[in-house]
Formats: C-alpha cells, sequence, structure tokens
C-alpha cells in the first residue's frame, strides 16, 4: 500500500480506487486548465458539463442501456427512494410488490406504507434472520413494479440470478452491488444506487429509470421529487453534488479503461469473494452466516467461536493495517466489504491474517 | 494567485478558501491517521464525527445559537427546503406569509402552491423588476413563518436589516450570505442555505431550525423529508454527504480562526462591496442594476453601455484571469460574486481591469 493507507474493508463509505484518489488530488487546485477546483467550477460549465455527460455515456455503455432509459444524479441516498419510488409511480388504485430481504427492504416498505401506498410484500426472508433470498415468488402480474434489493450489506446475501415476474419491471435497490457484474436490463424499470460503496463518495444516488415509469410520474408532487424534473435538466434543475458526480466519473473510468468492463469486473469480484468464502468453508473457527446460494460477493458476513474473539479479531486486525471488519451493530460478528474498488491483494492479505489469528487463538 | 489559478467571480458553485482547497489536498489520501481518504471514511467512525460536531459547534458559536436551536445537514439544495418547509410546518388550518424578491423567493412560493398549502404573498418587488427590497410589509400575525430570501443571487439585491414580523418567526433562504455577517438570530425559526456560495462545495444544505418549528413537524410525511428525522440523528439517520460537509468545516474554521469570527467577515465583504459600489457610482460606463438602499453585498450586478460590450467584457475578464463574470441568463448584464471566500485583492485586480476596459472601449 501507498504510503501509511490501510485496507479498507468499510461497508460504506468505502474504499476508492487508489488511482481515482491520486487524480482527484493531483488536480484539485485547477481542474483541466479551468484554474479553479472541481469544487469551484460551474454547474453550468463546459467543463462540468463535458463530467456529467461522459459519465452518463459510461454508465450507458458499461450497463448495455438503449434509449428507453434516463441515468439521473438525485441526493438524499437510497433511502430519499424509498420515499419518492412509490410517491412517483403509485398513483390511486396502483398497487407494488416488494420482496423483504433485509434492513433495507424493510426500510423501503415502510416508505411506501407511510404514504398509505398499496403494496404486497410478496416474499420475505425474516423466517432464518434474512439469511437467504426468497425463491419461487408469486408476483401479483397487475403490480406498477416489484422492489428488490440486490445486495444485502448487513446479512451478507445478493441475488445470484434476478426474478422472472412475468414482465413487472424490477425496480432495484443497487446500491451496493452496481456495477459489479452485467446486469439484464430488460427486467428493471428502475436501478438506484447510492454512490458511496461500489461507485463513488458519499453525496449522490444514481437512478436509471425506464420511459414506462418515467411517464407515470405525476405533477402534483414537489418539484425536486419527481424523476421527470431530473429527466427533463440533465439532473440539474439545481446545483447537482459536483464533487461527487465527478469522482463517479473517475470511478466508471477506472472500471471501463483500467478494469476493461463488467465482465471483468464481475471476474475480479468472484475471485475475491471465492477465495474468502473458501477459506470460510474450510475453517473449523470462522463461520460463514449467510446461506450458501445467497452469498454475497460484495459483503462477507462471518463469526468466530465468540464476541470477546471477535471483539480481538477486529482490533488486531487494525493494528495490522486492515479496517472496517465489525460487522453492522443491529447483528453484530464480523463483515469484510469486497466492493469493486477492492484488490485481490488486500483479500489475500486478510486471509493471511485470518490464519495467523486462527492459529493463535484457535 | 498560486500557479494559474484564476480569480473566481462564479456565482455557485464558488470560490473556495484557497488554505482549504490546499488542505483538501495535502490529506486526501490520509486523514488524520485514519490511512484513508475523508471520501473512505465511516460516517459511524470517530474521524467524521469529530468532522460533524465540530462543524456545529463552529456554525453554533459564529451565529452565536442557543439551545433551541438545532444544525442540520440536508441533501437537495435550497430547492428541497422549498418543498421540506411548507410541508413540515403547515398543517391543515395553518397559513404562511411569504416575501417575493425575484426567482428564489418565487420558486419556493410555487413549492408550497403545489402542496396546495394556504400562503400569502405579503409583499413583491416584481413591479420594478425585482430590483429592490419591499418596506413597510403588513405581515399577517397568524402566519406559522414568514419567508422570505436573505440575499438575491440573480438581481443583486440583498435585506440590509430583515423586518420586524411582530413575534411571526422569519424562515430565510440564506444560501447566498449566510456566515457573510452577524445575524440576530431571535427574529428566525429556520435559516437553510445550500453551500456551494459562501461555505463550501454543492451537495449539502444547512438547516438551522429552533425548537418551536421542530415541533410542528409532522409523522406522516416520508422520512427523509422530516426535520425531525435529522435532528434526532444528528444529521446521519442515512450517511450524509461527508466530503460537502468536512468541507464546510474547513470553511467554518477559517472564518473562525483565520479570518476572527462574523465581525470581522462583514467588514471584509463590506470593503470589498464598497470598493466596487463606490467604482460603479463614480462611472459613466458601469450601471449597478440594484437600488441603492437594496444592494448586495454578495453579487453585484451591472450593466455596460451595450450587449456587445458585456460580452467582450466577460472575454477579456477571463483571459486577463478573472472568471465568472457573466450575469445570470435570465437578466443578462455582468455580475461580480463575491462571497466570503474572495478576498479584497480579486475585487482590487476587478477593478483595474474595469477602468481599462473603459478606457479601451469607453
Amino acid at each position: 500500500m501507498t504510503e501509511s493507507r490501510i485496507y479498507n474493508f468499510n461497508a460504506g463509505p468505502a474504499a476508492l480506487p487508489l488511482p481515482v484518489l491520486q487524480e482527484i488530488q493531483a488536480s484539485f487546485l485547477n481542474f483541466q486548465g479551468s484554474g479553479m477546483s472541481i469544487t469551484e467550477v460551474s454547474h453550468r460549465s463546459k467543463w462540468f458539463d463535458d463530467v456529467i455527460n461522459d459519465t452518463v455515456a459510461r454508465t450507458k455503455r458499461l450497463l448495455g442501456l438503449d434509449d428507453r432509459y434516463s441515468v439521473l444524479f438525485v441526493q438524499g441516498g437510497a433511502s430519499m427512494q424509498f420515499c419518492m419510488i412509490p410517491m412517483n409511480f403509485l398513483g390511486k388504485g396502483d398497487t407494488a410488490d416488494y420482496v423483504n430481504t433485509g434492513t433495507w427492504s424493510t426500510k423501503a416498505i415502510k416508505e411506501a406504507e407511510i404514504q398509505q401506498k398499496s403494496i404486497s410484500v410478496v416474499a420475505s426472508s425474516e423466517d432464518k434472520n434474512f439469511a437467504y433470498i426468497p425463491k419461487d415468488i408469486a408476483f401479483n402480474q397487475d403490480a406498477v413494479y416489484c422492489h428488490i434489493t440486490s445486495n444485502n450489506t448487513i446479512k451478507g446475501t445478493q441475488w445470484a440470478q434476478f426474478p422472472e415476474t412475468g414482465g413487472v419491471p424490477l425496480v432495484a435497490d443497487m446500491s451496493s452491488d452496481i456495477f459489479s457484474r452485467p446486469v439484464d436490463m430488460e427486467k428493471f424499470g428502475l436501478i438506484y444506487a447510492g454512490a458511496q460503496k461500489n461507485m463513488g463518495p458519499a453525496g449522490v444516488c444514481m437512478a436509471i429509470i425506464r420511459d414506462d415509469l418515467l411517464d407515470r410520474v405525476p405533477e402534483d408532487i414537489p418539484t425536486m421529487l419527481r424523476y421527470s424534473t431530473f429527466a427533463a435538466k440533465n439532473s440539474m434543475f439545481n446545483t447537482p453534488p459536483c464533487f461527487s458526480i465527478y469522482t463517479v466519473w473517475l470511478v466508471l473510468k477506472w472500471i471501463e479503461d483500467t478494469v476493461g468492463g463488467l465482465e471483468k469486473m464481475a471476474a475480479r469480484n468472484d475471485a475475491k469473494a471465492s477465495l474468502l468464502y473458501n477459506f470460510l468453508d474450510n475453517s473449523g473457527f470462522y463461520r460463514g452466516t449467510a446461506a450458501g446460494d445467497s452469498r454475497s460477493r460484495m459483503n462477507v458476513t462471518f463469526r468466530l467461536p465468540d464476541e470477546d474473539l471477535e471483539k480481538r479479531f477486529v482490533e488486531s486486525a487494525l493494528k495490522n493495517g486492515m479496517g472496517g471488519l465489525k460487522g453492522h451493530r443491529s447483528v453484530g460478528g464480523c463483515r469484510a466489504s469486497i466492493y469493486n474498488p477492492t484488490g485481490l491483494e488486500a483479500v489475500e492479505t486478510l486471509v493471511d491474517f485470518m490464519k495467523s489469528f486462527e492459529k493463535e487463538n484457535g
């Protein structure tokens, strides 16, 4: 690692690619000859126009989006999307399906209920503490959309394949695995993702919306809560979160130009996750918590024999240059978040440390 | 100026203090020994806790806030506040006053109307193209609040003194003059400000709210649109826009520790504005557009004899290292935005240039 940087296994905000950080640093006082920092240029300038337009173009190329999709940059994180989705798409008499796979799905459901929208929870894995992804779901064919959470950071589960809904558009919170693998967009009416895990810093949420859902947006909700406001103005009805979008742009350049696209990104991510899961599966000391067919390639959750050992594991790892390994406060245990920017080297270093910690404490 | 940086007179995003930019750059790969960039540390970490808590503490000291006020960090810019304010404070049977002093006030009024809230526009300067701040306003004594825009970036006007409402709390959009001068907080129930003019980069909006308004927030509106959600969780119900808050923190440190507080900030700002307005008043070539008693100390709007000269003025200024002098596209003309970070030296350089441009073209 460069200088005194650590291996960062935080769940989000999370590690960013070092070349991206270095480029931000190098150009921070003078962005592309503007004589200004990227934080100082006008969002109405050619400099920022080029940034946001190329971010959209790269998103479209990476995900293979056709002209039906608009790429938007919204604020308020995924949590704001939880309320915007039912507000924008569910009018009187409309209904939507939700699949509950953990904390974030539960919050999305709650925000629809607060607005007294008609929704059905068509599947849930709450019976086993959300340790698996539900199968064989009976979707309502008259639903406007079906909401899923593609990856569950807290429980360490992920949809390996996306469900067949019989034509009902999927609306997916992909905050923690967007751009980590290719996606068959044909199934999706809306994908949204807070940037601070796989593609940037906190402060911006990407929303990729298809025409058929965009056409449903009503006129009588507040301007800043309408997807159509963002679509009509290239996300610049008002000042967008420029620095966060700029950093997303650099991360997408890194994914496309350095890594080589989403197939290669997925192969990298599979290699990292396999290394860690194989190690866990062959250990009598560490124990993975997610069901085998539902394991997340982004957040690997595991337990040690007892909580005292888990506490010492996290502390000892930090002393050895590995941060962020504590599980979410709501579930305890340990968690290694290994998003796109995390290199194989970081996971190899972690596994080596886990071996030596087991030797000393097993 | 350092390296090839320009004098930046942009209306927003706008100039930041050079020492702030340099500190961000120097620590960008390793924030305070964390081994991570500020963009990579968890918002639940001690590092970020210290940042957000000190940002709140400095805001309270600078503005002299007592315990009735909460300092919140919200996303979506001032435009999101336009909808949150009536949504949070106006229940059935409630009414509010609005003063219309230009584009931003008009938008705030529109967002209340979209929600079919009961409001009265008690004063407007639209009759003279918003070139002045209204006086002798008859406020409704049963209004829940009275909304004003403290400084109007497009028309170049500013409230020199805030109006006496007879006890009705003022709700003020201070996006373009917060922290530019001391404020008598006793009059205010809510102050909000997008960061990207006087105190930071785009991507975060500060909201300073008093208990009596906070107590009005209903439970049946979406979680992310309730001020109470942000107040209960120190603005961290979900991941906040960490980098933008961090930069605001550095700017407030600069205002408090380097400039010496808001009295001194105001004196600096008065000196800059006086220099420019005195020059305009003594010129037969340039002409200020705002009424004398309503002039903004932040945005100095002026015209040249014709539009062709204005175009050449803006282009020639940029060639001479001064950017952002074009007036807002809705009004034309020229505008020098001289927010907190802009130094007297920048305004002196601008006035010198204006003199020589007049000599060549007058």
